[in-house]
């Protein structure tokens, strides 16, 4: 029995005060009743591309259906091998990196050495000394390898799964069958084609949601699970948001206010969005999020260029320009109440100025680095959206990725493009496929 | 006895053809003038700031001087211990990390377990989460330290070190202090003096050299050294390619004529600089990158915005932006020719559309993927230059840094801005102390 919604203002919360003295007070009317009107059409699905809105409700269905079977193969690949290898590019790699990242699994093209059950990435890259590099950290481990690509056909995704499946059936000939498992196209394509002849495991890539809002499909959750994370949970924040964002046009919901306050910088000369975060296991979730927002809103010469910086560590890189820079940055700052883990300054030695400090917990001291920051940006002419989670638990994740993808949606309305589609993605292809002579 | 040096044109090139379409030709011709302006001035030492302008020297001063007895020091640390933990932050950390990265070492948070001798960071968050997962990784590791802050009284890596020398203090009593190496002030600051009470290897940051130029400095060379990378072959090729940049203020002159584009560029409206890269190996040169630009160039409300692109993976995500979002990028597109390793595209399912590679290396598709990418931003609308060195090894990285620091040397000159200082960076700090309550 589902527990009943919580207040959104309870899981999640959206201020915009720190815009209002940069954009016309009418700009930003009229982009908050655009906002609106953008929601209504995308909860009604009568938005441009309504065909890729599968994800509003896709936690519902993975909850009435695949969630039950993921977490019964995640069961299975976790007792009979020790590794993950997730073969993907964009789209299907990046969601379930940035969500093993901030729930606190370690995360990277390399084995890191304290996970439980570790999670290897390839197939994003076209590097033979990264790909050698992964293999001869996998050593003799028994790994699964769970290939995603709704085609098959993606060049480097393609030529990593060959890598590795070259590798598994010299180990174990035919028993490469029972440690692979396929997310791919339904029905179609080269992927499914190759599975259904050998009997693999397989994972659907629902046909209404685009790569970049897959992250609550079986391509983010089938490696989730595996890591162990609460995946259920996730779904089911995500479940809970996606209800409260659909139901309210007004400034009042919190996609409505955040996407607004974007699209009236963005009109008013501010055209590159900086998201700043505060916990480097938010690093991947920046870049999850630079897919979200670049791919679905970079098109016909429209859109923020979207960026990254981490607090405190790029203070002491970006912070200059940010602080004195060109007046084209705006800031959306990812705040995370609570990171969960606790150290405190130790005593040491006072002529490093910082016994003021002894005692006071690392947590007390970044969320002064967070507040002077904003406070600094602010006064110096960067104007700053602040989204608010608790903390970094599966369901407040859940339901921070829900929220980006309805703002982005209504984002790309406003901007009046497709956000669902990525044209200009095929271009560099056409020109690789020609210089390497691919047939016809 | 020195070897004669090679032309530039074996150690670097710079093509910026397709940038002339893009500026107005009396635009860059200005640029180029200013440019050559300002590299005399540079070279002269007569320009803005020119009292931090040792690192043009800083390869000779370290081969005449400080190298030998970094590795000496190092073959010492890398003898009586298994890991090396850096502490430091902005400056102190990201030159060692990117040219570590680089040179093929693994470098992250987190021991990578492949390497020889693993080099960790630390002192750059304020992450309790991230800091108790590098203690934990460390785990019975007889690790050293190389704490690295001209002042000593930084907040993040001040407490960093905080934390470790409590750790070596409870695990080695005394013994910690042939534990730890000092990279500080050559005479003042509470390093200095905490390094000299307790009789401490020290090394000094130079006084005319400001932190995201020090990586040619001790600064970035202790930890290289310890890794066991060839320093001596990095500071050379840095050497020998700033002696042919200093010399030539015409546009045959690659630093010059990068300069100028660049300028161009961003008087002509293309204010977001995004650096591709098409090894993984380059990730962290270019944050180091990101750095060395943004806080020399972000000042007075000038200066394109560096952000970065990771070609093929990030085509994935930022590819759509590039190719059809809001026409205010332009792209300095770093190409390594050959990456070293060698790894085959093997036989596979014929189904993936991939039989026409197989046998292909991966460099070649991955050229393909860079020759293709150039021709469809080119062509989309994005100018772009490009910057080619032969290898990643370390006499082409040190050619490469010198390159980057004297571009961005002139850029700040074009722009009268003082490159060579960061006041901005202080905004953060002041907001931060209050709100701890720092006393006086």
């Amino acid at each position: 029995m589902p527990t009943p919604d919580r207040p959104v203002s309870e899981i999640l919360t959206v201020d915009t005060s720190r815009v209002e003295r940069f954009v016309e007070r009418d700009r930003l009317s009229r982009s908050l009743a655009g906002a609106g009107d953008a929601l209504e059409q995308l909860a009604a699905r009568t938005c441009t591309g309504a065909e890729l809105t599968g994800w509003l409700d896709l936690p519902e269905r993975m909850l009435a259906g695949d969630l039950a079977r993921i977490q019964g193969v995640a069961e299975r690949l976790r007792a009979r091998h020790d590794t993950l290898v997730v073969v993907g590019i964009g789209g299907s790699s990046l969601g379930a990196r940035a969500a093993l990242a901030a729930l606190g699994y370690g995360a990277g093209e390399e084995v890191a050495p304290l996970d439980e059950h570790p999670v290897v990435f390839a197939g994003h890259h076209l590097s033979a000394a990264t790909l050698r590099r992964t293999l001869a950290s996998l050593g003799e481990r028994d790994y699964a390898v769970n290939v995603i690509s709704k085609s098959g056909t993606t060049t480097e995704p393609g030529i990593a799964f060959r890598v590795f499946l070259d590798e598994l059936r010299r180990r174990h000939g035919d028993g490469w069958r029972s440690r692979v498992v396929a997310t791919t196209d339904a029905s179609s394509g080269a992927l499914r084609a190759l599975a259904d002849e050998h009997g693999l495991e397989t994972f659907a890539v629902p046909g209404d949601v685009g790569g970049r809002f897959s992250i609550l499909s079986p391509v983010g959750l089938v490696p989730l699970a595996v890591a162990g994370a609460d995946v259920h949970a996730m779904v089911e924040g995500a479940r809970e948001t996606l209800s409260h964002l659909l139901a309210d046009r007004t400034a009042a919901n919190p996609a409505v206010a955040l996407a607004a306050a974007r699209h009236a910088l963005f009109t008013s000369g501010y055209t590159v969005d900086v998201l700043s975060y505060t916990s480097p296991r938010l690093r991947h979730v920046a870049g999850w999020w630079q897919q979200l927002f670049g791919e679905s809103e970079g098109k016909r010469h429209r859109g923020a260029f979207p960026a990254t910086c981490e607090i405190p560590a790029d203070l002491h890189s970006l912070g200059q320009y940010m602080q004195d820079g060109s007046r084209q940055v705006y800031e959306t700052f990812l705040h995370v109440t609570d990171e969960g883990a606790r150290l405190e300054v130790p005593p040491g030695d006072a002529r490093d100025g910082l016994d003021y400090l002894t005692g006071t917990s690392l947590a007390t001291v970044l969320e002064a680095a967070r507040a002077g920051t904003v406070e600094a940006h602010a006064s110096g002419g960067v104007p700053l959206v602040e989204i608010s989670v608790p903390d970094l638990a599966a369901a407040s994740l859940g339901s921070l990725v829900a929220t980006f993808e309805v703002v982005v949606a209504l984002g790309g309305a406003l901007l009046e493009v497709n956000p669902f589609d990525q044209p200009g993605v095929e271009a560099y292809k056409r020109n690789m496929f020609r210089l390497l002579g691919r047939p016809e």
